[in-house]
């Protein structure tokens, strides 16, 4: 084999032939968030985001930038007085890879409270980090 | 140079090198589409989407998949009896590559009714296709 050969086989196999692992560990990332956030542990769940102030997180209308505000509007949200985290699980999952080190993730959340059971989709853009598949923007609607 | 190098060279230059290139035309695409809109001509404003049964549109709660349904969706939405189309406009934007061929696209539609002026946040991906960049996932949220 030429050595562009070599090349083209390397660039091809990232692209393709990593697919199934890659969505895998995508999906492994979306797990070990519901499963930390159902033991209350946002931080665990926010370990799914790439720590940086260069997330972004859109919600209904609204827009948060960078990690640390991000956990800070979950606490809010989810921890603050009379709040509730309830049990969250992810649905309607799909996982579509853009290129080498992106994906796509489109799904619906659930959340179980005592009273009500809200619901909304959602749409992931997660990018390879050196740290495993991060979030590195979110986009929330319901 | 070898083989390696000029394949290297390539891949690089399709990754960083086209950036700006590649940004002015996903501009393009949006301007475009915001001046299709305020023509009121809907067909030319799909232009800006990947014309595929994948295209897939998100807003609110509400997952619509398929170029032929969005097209059915803003009709409804915008054409039906005593709506309107308005004045469109794209604020905030903000264009992100994602590898080679794929863009992440944040930012914010504003419409100018005759009496209210609803607007919401709105995040794309889009796709380097033969006709162009093109949209083939869209998440908006008010």
């Amino acid at each position: 084999m030429t050595p562009l050969t070599v090349c083209l086989l390397i660039c091809a196999s990232t692209v393709l032939g990593g697919g199934d692992k890659d969505r895998s560990a995508i999906a492994k990332v979306l797990d070990d968030q519901a499963i930390a956030w159902n033991k209350g542990d946002l931080i665990g769940f926010m370990a799914g985001y790439e720590k940086s102030e260069d997330l972004s997180f859109f919600s209904g209308n609204n827009k948060t930038k960078g990690w640390e505000a991000t956990l800070d509007r979950y606490k809010k949200k989810y921890q603050g007085e009379g709040k509730e985290m309830g049990k969250l699980a992810f649905t309607e999952l799909s996982i579509e890879l853009l290129g080498p080190d992106h994906a796509l993730v489109r799904g619906r959340y659930r959340l179980e409270f005592r009273n009500e059971t809200p619901t909304g989709i959602f749409s992931l853009i997660m990018r390879r980090t050196a740290a495993g598949w991060k979030v590195i923007h979110d986009h929330t609607s319901s």
